[in-house]
């Protein structure tokens, strides 16, 4: 079995010459640019690390591993529209560097060019790949939709709240995984178990993301800290601490997350979360998926030394070493 | 053989009912107000036509037909919020209706959509099918990146100018006749004549409607008259009478495509426009394509008695009574 190293690697050697045509100038020049930009390419790799799950690498994975990136950038570019995001991995967003027209057609472009990816891929395979890419593109974008709803409503329920994420990040996540189950010839309970692996360690993933916005070491996350309270962003911190607080906290948590934010602001909200428990109470929810997860793993049908990659990708994942 | 009234009310039937799930109900909204617009379905038709040339109508036309006109309206979407359009078929255009980031994320979502269509379609198909789709989504959106980049540049030559509709507009219409062709078990060659029917007569449609908007009768157009010299647009006619004026003429063309438009500036290009005889250069041309239209409708072996609905449908759409 080849290690997350050298599956990055040999995907990027797959990947690393231009992938779109020279003109248009301006709108490949976009697309390219925000594959220029690197990244960790996990999505990529998960889809080759669950192929080997099932004996050696079926070269189609390096097919479907790389339309699950284009997707994903696909989706970074128009997110970053919509939220009229100026940077993204420290450089500007591809609107700032292009401008709002070529970002967004670069966006469709590669959302096409994935679909072409896919289509390389083996016959046999071609119906089932597509109909799960299918379903997982129509939830991301749902997921976005669902936190665009979000940031104009004053409540949002917990569940609401996990509904999106799941969505907007993690079912993208199983995608890859059962992609690469599929690859491998799997059946569907396997392919489901997978999938559910995926899901899972997705949602504790953001719901650590979350966490260390706020109470991270920003150096290293590489985030300002308490960067999702200066932005008013309702993660679950912010639902627990705001379905828990008294009178007083409460009004004091909708009234600062409707104004404008300063260093203050994010003490006085994060000495709330804390008042509330609400650091304690997302450290287990995270702790919570990250177990349904695991149960998942346990569960696929492969031998067991197959697995450790994956056990271990996961435990580290959680611990954001990664 | 069925009419064109017939199969758009076939066509109709099929997809009449919504096509979209309830929640969130702002995304899906959004996508079933541009469906619901109208507009003559003149692209899904051309499907069921070009199939029918073969025989019965191959059930799996629908599939692709509704694809076709989802991919339409996902690029009408986009590119409204890209040309600030604020009305589309007299109704307020989906991001007037809803709001920038819903539309953008709606019109993703009917990509997506159509994908799901397509993979609807029997499994012998389906690459062939997916394959001529990618190449044309593409192109369509390199259409539309020229377009933009054209308005930014005093000049584009003739030929750049054809290249432009023929990708932005008119392969699509090419990829409408070639599905039907492949959904009826055509030869490479016979699918190629009927996709180079389309897209010329795509391109004849195109400069038919250049030359209407400026010389047409309103009434029957249903447009502003002068409505692309008002928009400073680059139509054929502008490019033609640029390529031809004086010295004098041409600084005046290029200062009034410069600035704000008033009736004055109208009728003074319009006189311009006939001074150098572009009203009856763009005529010829229009002609030209549309015999080469012809041309490879009178090659696409099928009994003549199956293309009389086709050769109809080309000389109504060229007299715009349609």
């Amino acid at each position: 079995m080849q290690s997350f190293r050298e599956l990055s690697r040999l995907f990027e050697e797959r990947t690393f010459a231009q992938q779109f045509p020279e003109k248009p100038e301006r709108l490949y020049q976009a697309a390219e640019y925000i594959l220029s930009l690197g990244g960790k390419k996990i999505r990529p790799v998960l889809v080759l690390m669950a192929n080997q799950l099932f004996g050696n690498l079926n070269s189609n994975s390096f097919y479907a591993a790389n339309a699950i990136e284009l997707f994903h950038n696909f989706t970074l570019i128009h997110d970053d529209i919509m939220d009229r995001a100026p940077v993204r991995r420290s450089k500007p967003t591809v609107h700032k560097k292009f401008d709002e027209p070529t970002a967004l057609l670069a966006g469709d472009v590669m959302l096409v060019k994935a679909y072409e990816e896919l289509n390389k891929i083996d016959i046999n395979f071609l119906h089932e790949i597509f109909e799960l890419f299918n379903k997982t593109a129509k939830e991301v974008c749902e997921g976005q939709q669902l936190d665009l709803d979000f940031e104009k409503r004053e409540t949002v329920s917990m569940d609401e709240y996990l509904e999106m994420i799941s969505l907007k990040t993690s079912v993208l996540v199983g995608c890859c995984l059962q992609m690469g189950a599929i690859l491998g010839g799997a059946g569907k309970g396997t392919q489901q178990h997978l999938y559910n692996f995926g899901k899972n360690l997705g949602i504790a993933f953001q719901i650590q993301d979350d966490y260390l916005d706020a109470f991270g070491d920003t150096e290293k996350t590489g985030k300002t800290a308490g960067g999702d309270i200066l932005a008013n962003k309702k993660t679950c911190l912010y639902l627990h601490a705001l379905e828990n607080a008294d009178k007083t906290d409460r009004n004091y948590l909708i009234k600062a997350y409707s104004g404008e934010g300063d260093a203050d602001k994010i003490n006085k909200v994060l000495s709330l979360f804390k008042k509330y428990n609400s650091d304690e109470w997302v450290g287990e929810l995270k702790q919570k998926y990250y177990e349904t997860a695991i149960h998942h793993l346990n569960e696929t049908a492969v031998i067991s030394k197959n697995k450790e990659q994956l056990f271990h990708f996961a435990a580290q994942l959680m611990q954001r070493e990664f």
